[in-house]
């Protein structure tokens, strides 16, 4: 029960919200090589002697958790590492809590992974094929299913693209954390759902699929198991959710053949988004249940990719409303457009 | 309770967590005439005649909805008029829900105002005297007090520094938005609030300007009235809170001696922010209890600045779990010295 050292990663709940906050000195401390504009020799190069994620630099990320084999003679396709600055210091199990007066804390520990998605360090995820883009899933469920029975809280795979949506390193990469505790925004979406469970029977986010493909409107693509589209309250321009459906909770629980039907389509919306507006900015979140929530019939995983083309600024953050200058719809019309094109005519 | 027509701003309910979002096409149209650099001609100039809120400009904003006299031969010391680019339609009242299967929506009606804050286009508020501030904040508490009565859901005085903070316009304003629903985020405020009220019989917020009191690693200053402090749970670097003692539920009822002694902390505390981190991008929010809600026991109004100088990313998107790398108490510590340096020694 001691208090966490300086410089470790601490966990604070707000008191006004009872939201998590960590405090993070380390972070501070990681490289911030940007990545390089698409003129430069790196980004042009297939391999960066210079980048830890390239082939033959394997020994400078060690620890591997998970590699997925190649399927032709190179040496993986798809690696798990720990990440070197982590947001939270490597640890498993319950986080106790400290309490003084008004305030509570827990260690900052939990799990910071880095996905290296291909040895090629010049693509990018819509550039591989979709056995590629299916192997960077199952690199996502494989330690998401680890992940789950040795951290309480949750576990989210997300990947940060170009400068404004927060990346650091250029090789394509995407990373997953694993927490002690659950946020207050997971509380939120599980209460929220479970009292339209319990109002109607059904599950919310069937319904709003089943409700974006009766009017089509918002609708980018369906192929049965997986839809995408535009969501109603988007928060930003161009945000698209993929659903699994029938739903689902966790996404460590999904088939093969649901993961391969979202690599695809995942592949063709990042392929579409960037045919659309370029290379833009986005963060995209593989959102699951809480950990030993995943049976609940009320939820679904989703995964939300978020473009970062607007600033959030004072009305925003004091009040929580986001503000949209891109009607979904308008969006998705635009995002089915360039769907429809073939690859590179953009 | 027609629908809203095509090119109006909407307000969208999230139905998976019941957050409101605005969209609001027009907004695309606004000037993007971003913050010159400090070297600018217009930067340097007391006076820019192509600035629509520069003094022999006044027509170019017109229905101005409040001025403050000038002390000395000027026009005036602070007008308030519409904003030409609302996110939100002016309208009073309430807004009624459209209802569509799973979606419900309201008029995006309000009122998005502009607060001039002083006729000098070059200065920033930090440069302009106690009672020039305090004229600022004499301001929005009017037009809170006005918009109040109308409006059944928030007013929002806030104002955006620097082009990562979302500005738009260089010469010195901030903005007020009421709106006619309360935000998911009040409700949490009000909610955590109401339940510890319940749990202790006492206000959260004064708890809490105890406690910081009582240790003072992480208060600024402190004038009797007003406590300037880096919060516990601080959620990006730097930022600092400024809460009124005894509590007040809204800034609208603030006194004039609170007013004040808010406007001489506000003015030291962005100046300290200033002489430690140079002209950083940053939000201030001044959020008061929801209209209707100001009587309540358990609430306080408090002065949020967020200074914008980290990169929220994929973590912090998809959980709501903020990461800062600086602790507030080291924040504290180095404002506290800034503070103690006489003005301009940075």
């Amino acid at each position: 029960m001691k208090p966490t050292a300086p410089g470790e990663p601490e966990l604070r709940q707000d008191p006004f919200t009872r939201s998590w906050v960590v405090i993070a000195p380390e972070r501070d401390r990681r490289p911030q090589s940007a990545a390089p504009t698409a003129a430069s020799a790196s980004a042009r190069s297939s391999r960066d002697p210079g980048c830890p994620f390239c082939p033959g630099n394997e020994e400078r990320t060690p620890g591997e958790l998970w590699r997925t084999p190649a399927p032709d003679r190179a040496a993986w396709a798809v690696r798990v590492v720990p990440n070197r600055f982590p947001i939270l210091a490597p640890g498993d199990g319950p986080a106790p809590r400290h309490v003084t007066g008004p305030f509570v804390s827990a260690a900052g520990t939990g799990a910071h992974e880095v996905v290296i998605e291909t040895p090629r360090h010049d693509l990018d995820l819509p550039d591989l094929d979709d056995t590629a883009v299916a192997a960077v899933l199952g690199a996502y469920r494989a330690r998401a299913r680890a992940l789950r029975r040795i951290q309480p809280g949750l576990v989210l795979p997300f990947r940060n693209h170009g400068a404004a949506a927060g990346t650091s390193l250029m090789h394509p990469h995407s990373q997953i954390i694993a927490a002690p505790v659950v946020p207050l925004r997971y509380r939120h979406l599980f209460d929220t759902a479970r009292a339209y469970y319990d109002d109607r029977g059904t599950c919310l986010y069937s319904d709003v699929a089943d409700a974006e493909l009766a009017s089509g409107e918002r609708v980018l693509a369906d192929d049965g198991r997986v839809l995408a589209f535009a969501p109603y309250a988007s928060s930003v321009p161009f945000e698209t959710w993929l659903v699994p459906r029938p739903h689902q909770a966790s996404f460590a629980d999904a088939s093969d053949e649901t993961l391969a039907g979202t690599a695809r389509l995942l592949r063709r919306v990042l392929g579409a988004l960037r045919g659309a507006l370029g290379d833009v900015a986005y963060n995209y979140v593989l959102v699951s249940a809480p950990n030993g929530e995943e049976g609940t019939a009320y939820f679904s995983w989703h995964l939300r990719i978020l473009p970062r083309i607007t600033t959030a600024a004072g009305f925003e953050l004091g009040t929580g409303i986001a503000v949209n200058p891109v009607p979904p719809e308008q969006a998705a019309a635009r995002l089915r457009t360039s769907l429809a094109e073939p690859p590179g005519s953009g």
